[in-house]
């Protein structure tokens, strides 16, 4: 017997989140820990690079939320049909991965007295070019990020935009019709949408 | 006949090199397109996301380095001999990358006035938490990072390692001799020390 894979995160959404859908959408059995602060600062030196999420699977502790949802992808035929689609769902990913870092050192690591100025840019500058380029791309690929078909960039926006909106207080998606569409699409997959209605409430 | 893959990029090595390096390595005909910095102004609203590098290929373009390199890599038995292997590959990958972020944001993202402490944060905690995760890493894994075999994580690493050396001013591998072999290794490869024999030499 195979032990189920077990993903430690936080009790929030945050990086978590999209690998949680990719497993949910995958139906693939997987423990959910999901560990308070004052735990991870007793178990962040053991943590492979000191950071959560990790996946423990087959022995190993594998970090890297990404490559995780990657790979559970692949399971559940969300990583592309070949070497070529696969680039194109990559690529988005990492593109909505460069927006979340652009989030992330708004929130944890610009001092507060640079926020008012670093909140501006991202509201005028990061997301006008990541929006319009996600819409573009969706225009171009019948409202799914690559050749019109799921694949789990579109889980990895769906999981992330709640992340993205709690952070800049507004809904990003707004204006960009097909972004928010995708996202609709996403969660009333049956899956998906049960999870969203029994997963934990958190904060974050 | 298909076109050949076209890598646009700056003259310099940066996010650029590792593609060059798996390229080389898999022997694929390319043209290495270099731009400057004046052009770049003048190309940057046709280019998806507003940056470098791209790939030209099948008629389109595409963006995210790393997501490149797993391309090409998947060509030349480099992205991992099955899904769980692909899987680490790319967690060490995602892993060197995070670190390229913290170098770069402390490059081109720091206020003059905030240097000298991001240089000290990079120095005393980002190199030795990252570094000391990689040689562990390489120990575990016969000094490869994953399996004892050669990957695009392995390129990846060897051909960022001067972009972290150049901005840190001193070698990061001191102190870290698997990874400094690993880098060794990497660049006494027969095809990728023909390629940093023929190279452009550029200042980055």
């Amino acid at each position: 017997m195979v032990a189920k894979p077990k993903l430690r995160y936080f009790d929030a959404r945050g990086t978590g989140e999209p690998i949680r859908y990719v497993l949910e959408y995958a139906n693939i059995e997987y423990e959910d820990e999901r560990i308070s602060m004052e735990d991870f600062v007793n178990i962040k030196p053991t943590l492979p690079f000191g950071s959560l999420p990790v996946l423990e699977i087959n022995g190993k502790v594998i970090n890297q939320s990404t490559a995780i949802c990657r790979y559970f992808a692949k399971r559940a035929g969300l990583a592309g049909g070949d070497d070529f689609e696969a680039l194109q769902i990559d690529a988005v990913a990492d593109s909505i991965v460069d927006l979340r870092i652009a989030f992330t050192n708004y929130c944890w690591r610009t001092p507060e007295a640079q926020k008012p100025s670093s909140y501006e840019t991202l509201k005028k500058e990061n997301i006008p070019v990541y929006l319009s380029q996600f819409e573009k791309i969706l225009k171009e690929n019948n409202g799914h990020f690559v050749n019109g078909k799921l694949s789990y960039a579109d889980l990895l926006f769906a999981g992330t935009v709640e992340y993205f909106n709690n952070i800049i207080k507004f809904d990003i998606t707004e204006g960009f019709p097909l972004v928010k569409a995708l996202v609709e699409k996403v969660h009333n997959i049956p899956r998906i949408k049960a999870w969203i209605a029994r997963r934990p409430q958190t904060f974050l």
